[in-house]
């Protein structure tokens, strides 16, 4: 217990909602401690690029998201961004996945260096991540 | 073998087709010995309401709904309410994110206390998963 | 290091996009010596069917599905089921949900018999699965 904690997440689906918990969760587990490994790839890796992608919200809870927009304001949640950045204060490690972003024709230099630490291809994180729980969000 | 198997899920998604495996891993994997540990958080919390909003299924798959639905039926597959209260009467737990449900304005009288046990932060439920498997949802 | 590391997939959603990383990470995976577990069930078992139904694109990304595809053509990347059908070449096992298919009407002589190894339930895949890492996609 205690040393070599590890948390692996797959950050794949990309609507707003879900950073959320991508930003929650790596900012929650880097303060207790683990190794936080993030692997951005599918639709979410378009969210750090240096200019990312408007923000979609799921079709089936459209209504809501006034209403989840407004509350996370009102508690003074910080964003997604300013979570993960938290977490990369506390050492948390943020990838691109390399042939995602190939295929989108995108390069390193075309993500938010603040956010992204390299890309690297599936192996290499899994290789990271080995040991440890891994989420697919 | 057999002692300490840990399964946590962290339950987002929040359409009525993801409710259904929440239902039935929940309920397999605390019939099998493990420790089932659940937290709703996201849209899905909305659903363990006293008065739950309505279900969505997702857009992409609207057409084949009636045909699962009543396939489920046919079968008599429980609810996932029910799979998640059997899992509950062999053990598993049931948490809501504070986080969220402050964002929504919700507190744990909101929430039906037969389905919730606790309204917890993610570094609890982090702690409670430790060291087991955890699926995001 | 290096013997008894294992992986589950628990494939439920079932858009197209979401096919992709389970071709990927079964694929890497398998090729770093893992053991392999996939179980298709919700949505995504359709898609092994041996007349698979249409595939469908998250409705909040559509405009940008042409480009990933034009984008993965590019690159000449394989398609998920030619990376699926090379992570079983090294070992993957392939599983369709029981219960689902059931109460879809569908048998194990639906399924392509190429891609799918059994049909079983989600006890006996979860105790596959035992000890390794479990992604929900």
């Amino acid at each position: 217990m205690g040393e070599n904690k590890k948390i692996g997440m797959v950050v794949f689906s990309g609507t707003e909602d879900k950073m959320i918990p991508v930003g929650v969760i790596s900012q929650g587990a880097a303060a207790m401690g683990y190794d936080v490994l993030i692997f951005f790839t599918g639709w979410a890796m378009f969210r750090l690029l240096k200019k990312p992608i408007e923000p979609r919200w799921p079709k089936e809870f459209e209504q809501m998201v006034p209403s989840l927009v407004d509350g996370m304001k009102r508690i003074k949640a910080p964003s997604w961004v300013d979570m993960l950045r938290q977490a990369k204060e506390m050492g948390a490690k943020v990838y691109v996945c390399s042939m995602m972003s190939q295929a989108a024709g995108l390069r390193k230099e075309d993500f938010d260096s603040s956010l992204v630490d390299d890309v690297v291809g599936v192996a290499a994180f899994l290789e990271m991540a080995e040991g440890g729980q891994v989420l697919f969000i």
